[in-house]
């Protein structure tokens, strides 16, 4: 057992739900754990004037086609929000609230809300759906309610986005092993590789 | 046998490079023939608002340690050039002007470019060394550098550009398979897939 990954996501990216679906069993191959950092995307892409995919002419079409392509090809079920991307402000708080006192609880979570959002069209960006998928990890709703407003849980959330973004995270999933960096759900076989082997 | 597949790239796209080196043997695999089409970034990422990847912050820096990687991920030789991009209009325009007479040996000429930016670090742009690299594939070096300066090979790739775009295409590579488009050298497995299945 060496270092845990650190796998950057952002609750409004598809690519980020199709690696959350694989990387905790790609990890658990090579005998490794995972911390799950959820972020922000939008205030990422101000530092790299990046858009998101859909604002992109002809470009995001493409994406929009190579997602729902992409979730078949993952095996995951797939219906395209009919408001997207969102803000995942609200279930990024649930989850740093959950993660204090119970990390799996929050991973089942992380899982809940992209099956909530890109499976169910349900609008992520609610807190009252925050907690509502809370609800079914073994918390009350309105103890998550209250998590999400509290004020350590906002500071957490603001000092993950400006970490990642310390450290050259610019899309989700971004995900770092021993160093590296591999982005994007279409480098999962890369990093899988470099786990077996130690890099190439 | 049906429709051959469409292979639309850069000759500064080292994604291009990598997918170039696969895509005639993994079309073979299902019985297509495909038709190579290089095009200009430069003149498509005025349609969209793109930028090469070296100018955007952040995720720039992360490209040129992806596409090291990948090149040794893929097994081929990878020297990043010291000029990056260049313009492909000089070696573009001798690759249409063999292939109205041997598309074979445009495609071998197509490779030989590559290879000649990307592993030995030569200034493709310039008409010569693209007339030079032509003269290893069965022409002359005056007669490829009349072919590149010649008005009708100045207007294929025109056309060729033009067309790439009104199509959809909007980076490199991007091959488009009955229709349907795989963008980025990351989709081969999935393009490899739907070939084999008739898509999903």
């Amino acid at each position: 057992m060496t270092a845990a990954l650190d796998f950057y996501f952002d609750f409004s990216s598809p690519y980020g739900y199709f690696a959350a679906t694989r990387i905790d069993a790609l990890a658990a191959r090579h005998g490794r754990e995972t911390v799950w950092h959820p972020i922000l995307l939008g205030i990422v892409f101000k530092q790299t004037g990046q858009q998101p995919l859909p604002a992109i002419p002809i470009k995001g079409t493409y994406a929009l086609r190579d997602i729902e392509r992409s979730a078949r090809w993952f095996g995951v079920p797939y219906r395209h929000p009919s408001r997207f991307p969102v803000s995942g402000t609200a279930a990024s708080r649930a989850y740093y609230w959950l993660e204090s006192s119970d990390a799996a609880a929050a991973k089942r979570y992380a899982l809940a809300v992209y099956h909530a959002y890109f499976a169910e069209d349900r609008d992520i960006s609610s807190p009252e759906v925050a907690a509502d998928i809370a609800a079914g990890c073994g918390v009350t709703r309105d103890a998550a309610l209250a998590g999400i407003a509290s004020a350590p849980v906002k500071d957490r959330l603001r000092v993950e986005v400006e970490s990642a973004i310390a450290r050259g995270v610019f899309g989700s999933p971004y995900i770092v092993a021993d160093g590296e960096p591999f982005w994007g759900s279409d480098r999962l076989d890369q990093l899988d590789r470099w786990l077996a082997t130690g890099g190439w």
